[in-house]
């Protein structure tokens, strides 16, 4: 019995398994820069900037589990490991150390802004390669535009 | 920052804010007519009707937030006030006063119909403007028609 | 058997029936305005009133369904469908497009007003035609005067 | 220490107790009317009326509790037993063995109906007697009359 | 269709019958009986045996639902209203007025004793005519029993 | 190690096994038709039988699993397979196609009748064979006679 | 934006917000009672009284709470520190160190004797103040003296 | 009124009826065959194994349910009988008796295979029948796929 | 009073109390040595078997209590003491110090086979004795028998 | 038998009922002044701040009853009147009327400060005394630098 | 790999098993002793005292939990079968028969002060051989002497 | 207001925020490692340890949030970034791709070894420093070394 054996042809299990091994790594590195920001906030909204945080954390952990599931589902290892994180990963970088809420709320849509841009390109290329794998990456999509909207409202005067 | 920003192009996030819109209109207006046949029902099977009116009103609450809530994601505002309800939404009239239970589903049969023609309209237009507000649009429209067949089985003899 | 049939002698049925009638109206209203607030919402507060208004949404649909079945109880056909509302509701007009949070909070602590005192005239009014009537609405009334103290204390600098 | 201690002053609590031992008797055989007819109900809508009469025992069954207690908290021993009910019960006597439902829904609102009169006159008397049993009667009242409305919505063709 | 129609032979089903319709008194009537001690009692252990009391209630009322569906589910249609229970009743009659927690505690005991005879008496009684009715009757006295030895332990000293 | 291995002597194995596997091959083929009826169902009554078909449903599946697992517990195979129970089911055909909702109480009421005879059979079969096995047919008997008596009562006018 | 707005006209005002600052200190002292009897009771219905108290402490926290937002909602800035109950609670002093559980039940009727007198007059005096105002002081008055009555029930020989 | 209905044009109807009524046999076939290795499995694997096949139990139950209640929407009768499993289904035959875990595993790899080629099919032939059709299929697919990679992993040394 | 009363003639007290003592000591002793092997286990079905085992330690207490509260319950004193399980508990000794899984397997069986001879051994004792402890062993004797099935089942290869 | 038994010596005792009825004090002192500003608070940040000062109140009620029932185990009884805590607490004293947002926020900030660093000296008094009220003083500790931290980051700009 | 691996250094672990092993026996009789006196107990205190003895089963068999798999953790095989706990429980012999409520608590009294001593020298011996185990014994400590002050305050007069 | 202010002195906050951060990266490298190989998993007892392993997950991103919000509550910034974990994880290097699960649980242990050998040195280095920082490093520890106990029983054969 094989573990790469595949209910897709090898060139759209390639696809698919690309796309879902970067959504993983974007998605994995969302849940981690969330979490420092919730950890590290300070200003006048940080309560509710703090439960939101963990809101995305919520999202991203969720999501990160079905892309990598999904991917082993079609004979591609996934690997979310923390130095391919830091190498691969798609997300702006955090900086160290305190930060103020509306700084944190302003990375967030930076960040969202670079996933969701990534995300789409992979609901493309998933278009011909596999309905299922592109059916998940749609409902990631509108989780993370639907955060990123609210964090725009949140720092829009 | 600007709630406008949108992941989609200009043409598209118009053609699925548009859609959203519509389906935000139907969705409210569905929420009160169900909820005025809730009250205004009589005959041999009000309590089962009257119960499963309530579900209708639930399915209708969801969805109107889940359109209403992609339509800002895509930088669009969405208008569910009374009157733009009772200007624009596409369902039927219903009757005042009180009103006989086969008589209640056969107008949610009708009022149905014309919500799901509109919706798979809907679908239709938002194919290639957005995928993800597609397959909202696709959830709606199944939920729609489970109780659409529901209604319809129960007005049979 | 007749749906018209009244616990009360006809003059206080029409009484208590009139003030049920205008009380379902404003609640109805209000759960839209508070919907539509929680939509369009933007501002630093905006997830501290988005989730605010999900509360309001919730507290008036729930004494919408309560004061309209009341009504049926006592012969009265309630009648709170989008036009009703769009002619007879007794809010301010809520304006149209995005809006910012403290402009949100100003005109819901305008609108609690409003239908606070159309509440208060209707416990006037129903206070001899039906004690169980005026029950009800005094417990509409102390929920929205809760409601409006946290909006005015969210509003004051 | 003195179980008939009560916070009332004596006409008021002979008034009130009064009131509260006639109501008592009232909702408890109105839970064995209830029970009664949920187990011998049949015809078509068998189903719905044996659920909504369960509905019926817990409402029955939860206020003759507070009405009870009411009574023990002015210093009034309550009295709910059998033979007490089949001597003073203010119900008309439900008939024997299997029942159709249309029957059964007529025969309760007739039975609502009778209890409702009788409360409507407890709340009048109790006005000045004790403002806390008044109010419970209310609620009782309340509740009554809304599910004798749905008995009446279910009957009428 | 014949609600009379049974899986029982006729002599069986008026055997397990009698014994069903005897059940249902004795256990409508126990749980009269422990609400009316429920609101009556007082002394030291008046919150201990209170909240025991409505234990007994509970297990009186669920048990008494079966056995009147069992009858029913045999072709024999219950009799549960207040005048058959006041006539009826196995029970010894429990007094009025306020009561002490020891006699409380001492009337129950001799209240289970004479349910508990009965019950099983039907227990032989249906060990031919119905197995299934007979699996009902020992559930339900092995609950009375259990009841008993708690109210025998709690009144010996 | 030895799965046939019994608790029970060799023909007593035997006896209470060939009462299981019919019992289960009845149950599992109950639950089939429940779900057909459950979808294919028209009338006026549709909701409430719709649901209490899923009652059926769920009762059917449940003993279903305790009938199979109580033969293994015994060391006899159970065969709960398409095949298997179109070939040794004892309950009538169930018509294709849509159905009204009168006809599939009716069906009901006949397929309840057939397996409940059946059960019964089974009971006195166990008898002597094992006392565990009787009890769980009687308790699987005891719920079929409850369900058929609800269908019965909601056929009869 | 003013917080000292309010609903009711200047000198209603001042009467309700008079009755319910008596009343939540009142309440809150009730709560610290309570839980120093919880902790300093001793005797052979320890556990039964230790348990009851928790119920009482619950009651006065719940309704302290309703009691000071109802202050807020009408413009009246309430006072619960612990300096304002030690000087204006009504009370009777609470022994200090540990007490038999005969003399807690004592002390606490005394207690709700003297809660419940203050309640009363305060129902009275907000009786054309404020019909919301008294509504809630009308179910704290009924909480406290179901409490009450278990206490005398208790303590009575 | 009439049930066959659809909100389709017939051909699509048709399409989309041939696919669901496939996948419905399938659906149930799968949940007998996964009940029928739970209850005859063997192994040191055992409770691992026992308690996964329950799980695709749910899943093929709840699949079957909404695939069968999507024909009906349509305008389809879905057919879900013994005999038509017996005759249709796409699964492989499962061998009657006891069988050992790692036989089980591989029987259950082999049953996905089957059914999963079936589906993708199905996916494609509901392209362009019906959206909503063709998105309930991804979510029976994206399952059965998740299960089939845990069994190949199980079984994989 | 008296705790010896039984609702039982005295030799079948004394039948019935010697079986559910014997049934008692067996159960807690099942209930520690399953725990003894949930903490000593070691081998590649540690997860499963370990969990597994605290299933077997919920079953032998859960029965342990309605076993000594039956015999309580029919006059009856229960022992439950650890020098009274040492003493005459029916179980084979459990070995010390760490354990392979396919050894706690294996003792388990043996464990369970003991005892459930011991049980149908007591529902045989008691069937002329008292109808309710003999339901009671029947359950206990169906419990033990699943059990002994999965651990069976668990170590054949 | 003695209440003042403990498991400590006389010493040790003392130093350990010293320490917790200092912290009963503040505790409880605490949790009036949260309320105290949960009713009195304004500003635009008012529903996040009334939210997070009720997480407050339920920490210091919890801590305040397990510190109270911890002296009452060693032997000491526990005083939370009012009175004691007006005269013995050691929070600053909280300011009348209604409190702008910021400044409850400061003000929190600075009643932590206060109450830690008393419970931190107090963990080092009971370090050789008790381990037991050292720990539970450890775990009140740890909640109230939480809380400090969240107050303090929403404090800083 | 190796069971008897150890986090801590060989004595260390020696002293920590031993202290572990102790408190394994003495929490495991602790829970016999309990449930024996919870089934064997009478008088006016029954329910009462019976309720709490549960909890103290509750307590014991949970921290038993924890401190076998403590022992393993660190390398100690955990024995608590019953000829070891007969032959090395702390605790004094719990007398056969029915057993009066004050006698009972007299008894857990005098059982909790002797497993308290054990256990606070156990705290001190695992003071330098592990933290981790001296904690979990401190929070059994902790939970033990928060059971025996409720005891001594229920048997004080 | 000054987030780096600390309950500590300032060579205390520096050990104990040492001693925090890194605990915080071993705890997150430790939750991506054990989802890594929940994801990779292969063998025969995939499901067993894949469960296993989402525990792991959960105690490890549980310990992490309370060790993040502890470094922040003695003001001491934390990082849980992927770049920091790559950089400074204590444990060792999981392999890529495809992994038996004897295989897994071997690094497991291993890495379960080497987190255990640091979190022990933690404990050490914050003795004197801060107690309650200790305190939760020896919660996290006994978690730990549960994990470990569990994952080593399973890989002893």
């Amino acid at each position: 019995m094989d573990l790469t054996h595949s209910p897709l042809a090898d060139g759209d299990r390639d696809t698919a398994g690309g796309a879902l091994q970067g959504a993983l790594v974007d998605l994995v590195d969302l849940s981690l820069v969330a979490k420092q920001a919730h950890w590290n906030l300070y200003g006048p909204r940080f309560r509710s900037v703090h439960l939101h945080l963990d809101e995305v954390v919520a999202t991203a952990r969720d999501f990160a589990d079905q892309v990598a599931e999904r991917a082993a589902a079609i004979g591609v290892s996934p690997d979310g490991r923390a130095a391919t994180l830091a190498r691969t990963s798609g997300l702006p970088e955090f900086p160290a150390g305190w930060i103020a809420d509306d700084e944190v709320v302003g990375h967030l849509v930076e960040a969202f802004g670079a996933v969701i841009g990534r995300m789409r390109e992979r609901i493309e290329q998933t278009d011909s390669a596999d309905a299922v794998t592109q059916d998940l990456l749609i409902a990631v999509t509108a989780a993370l535009e639907k955060h990123s909207w609210m964090f725009r409202a949140e720092n829009r005067n």
